[in-house]
């Protein structure tokens, strides 16, 4: 494997040796220095065409704890700004020596076209309404640990809540969920969910209420403001209302359920209870699985030949 | 001792510890490779609501020196843009593993409240009109070298001149020197006094040339230009007339007196002779102890169980 | 050689041992781990006034494969904004313990301005329409390189073809390629031909078509588009039917004939041809000699009394 485009790139036997070498990097991450030398030399470019402080801020660390050299671009401060085209850009960066540019990028298909123009690995962090790779790896990740399901999701039933039809996390988070085997339900008001679900391994549900009791997990999505401007909200209040986690919500929960949510939460809109009251938060696991993933990523696509036991 | 969130948080005792092990950290800033290896591993995240290049790079610097791990955080560019509260900023970074936050901010009192938010240290680099305990440190150490004065200050006339009102290093300044046994005096118009001084261990004056012959120390403050729109100071010249370090005024000064500014000066304002023509200036020295200082902090604070002396 | 401000500071000697120095510098980008401990504990910091991700990047990761500390500041996120001098900001930043400035700024003559004021050594990134030295240096690698031309360029025929006027890669590259015995013809429309060539070793043209047959090296140049707001460029389309590289001028250069261009190109302006089609662009080569270039001039300029061949 090369790159990492998409979940579609995954077969469920990757998805597994990718959450078990993801243990390792818990490992790694949790001794008094929580580096290993397994990447030296290598060069991982982030390269954010729309800004998150908090995923580029992620695979910096776990670069950083593999021993890489990082740097970061932003469109504004790079020559996109002065006209050049994107593979200029590319080719560009690329002829520094790169071994792997994270890629964000408000249109889909972003990250593939840029396979064509570098031999560096392309990581996919977020494509347009497309695919958030690994997010869905760091939220697999999460649920394997917080419902001691090592082994697969057969049986796991999960609610995705929220704007599904412009949300790369719903589309990505779906597939990886289905390939291990859970039961997946998405829940949205009519005006967010795509036009199809064609192909979708999904059931759709507009109630949520009577969903809860039986989720082992519930996936909060973020409301994005905007959608509002657009009419296909009627009001936050309402969103709220009819799809936000409430106490009283919270409460129907089994005691097991984990409750996930990829941030950044808008409070008193999605999440409307105290996420640090909630029994079955693992909202902040996933910002530290976060990190091991994307060192499991990089080594995955760049550590060939390296060996994770070296001494540093 | 897990924070520095003040002057408050350090006696006597404290203040000289740390001022010696900043003379270890100076050596080692000497060294032809000033690096060692006493906090490799460790994760120290700045964390800037308020621009400042000159403090956020004499921490980066000082991280860097102890082989501490980097990042840097300003608004702009966080989710907090996105409307995020602060806390859940704080937990998300620190889920990714951070051992230290440098935080600065507009409002007194943001570095106290984040340490409840998590485990990490929280050093405060400025929180509103309030504190920048290590600006105060880097000044003792400045004064206790420049005058050589390790055992204490006592009996040393301090006078800090300006905008006292709306300065923290003012505030901690005052409470450092004092504890150090200093005679401190505050010279300001009456519009840039506090509305008490009560509890403050200080002397006003309302007229510096009275001063300045008995000086071991003159203190400039920063003018912000902004007080002058509030209409606190009638022009930026008639401060300059009374307050604002001339030729004249630093000819009577005593030959040994130090001259001393946190930056960035305001040149002809509040700095009306060159620095660099007068034989007591330590301006600069005050910005390469800095980086010492922190070295001191950070590894008062994260170096538990490791030792300075390990070869790198 | 302290500094690295101008073509000017470098003979012909000086010339050929940072292109041989250069030699090792590329065997070094070339490992598995291409870094080298030559310049641990030294400290790099690029001041950028105006905005160059690709010259800072090259900095950047020069300094990293020599195992340099590298620090980054913007005129935007600086005190400069604050309105404090050039020279205090140099002094302070200085005063943190810095041994090389990398300055890129509008105002030609800057960089040398700015050694005055500091110890650390100066590089010229790019100062007004005065010189870009590295630039020049790494035009000379490649030509020397892909032309196998490693005892000098005698014979040589190179055009310089585009806004020559305000142009400091033309200033720099018509010393440097002259230096090393090459025949030098600057190609441009006569509102960007400097008011005067006394004392450039070059011929002029204004005929790009007649020169092409005989051009050992072709080097575009960026049109820049404010030009035509001056009325310095009749349009951007006319530019292009008289200066631009066209398939059809692309057939006419000699097999061995190198097209280089310092980038962002313009596509479709000065590059009407699509480079990665044309068999002479060394225009990627040139990105990645510019890293091995700038490895040189730092090692050149911090290097004395290390060793290359140091295991890591």
């Amino acid at each position: 494997m090369r790159h990492l485009l998409s979940i579609d790139d995954l077969d469920a036997d990757d998805l597994h040796r990718l959450l078990e070498l993801t243990d390792h990097m818990m490992e790694i991450s949790s001794r008094p220095i929580p580096k290993v030398p397994a990447l030296r030399g290598k060069n991982v470019v982030s390269l954010f065409f729309e800004d998150s402080t908090r995923t580029r801020t992620s695979f910096d660390t776990a670069a950083k704890r593999l021993s890489a050299d990082t740097m970061n671009f932003s469109v504004s401060s790079s020559s996109v700004s002065k006209g050049e085209s994107l593979r200029d850009t590319i080719e560009t960066i690329a002829a520094m020596g790169v071994d792997a540019f994270v890629v964000r990028h408000r249109s889909s298909g972003a990250p593939q076209m840029i396979t064509r123009w570098t031999n560096a690995s392309i990581i996919n962090a977020g494509d347009g309404w497309h695919q958030h790779p690994t997010q869905a790896l760091l939220d697999c990740y999460t649920i394997r640990t917080g419902l001691n399901r090592r082994d697969g999701f057969d049986g796991l039933r999960i609610a995705i809540v929220g704007d599904i039809k412009h949300s790369r996390v719903a589309r990505s988070d779906v597939q990886a969920f289905a390939a291990l085997g859970a039961h997946v339900t998405v829940v949205a008001p009519p005006t967010l969910l795509p036009p199809s679900l064609d192909g979708w391994p999904v059931e759709v549900s507009h109630d949520l209420d009577s969903l809860l009791p039986d989720l082992d997990v519930l996936y909060l999505l973020r409301v994005q403001r905007e959608r509002m401007e657009e009419a296909l909200l009627p009001s936050l209040h309402e969103y709220s209302l009819l799809y936000g986690l409430t106490d009283a919500r919270a409460a129907r929960l089994a005691p097991h359920a984990l409750v996930m949510h990829p941030g950044p939460m808008n409070r008193g809109v999605e999440m409307v209870a105290d996420p640090g009251e909630l029994s079955g938060s693992v909202i902040l696991n996933q910002v530290t699985n976060g990190v091991a993933v994307r060192m499991a990523v990089l080594f995955w696509l760049l550590g060939s030949g390296t060996d994770l036991t070296e001494a540093p």
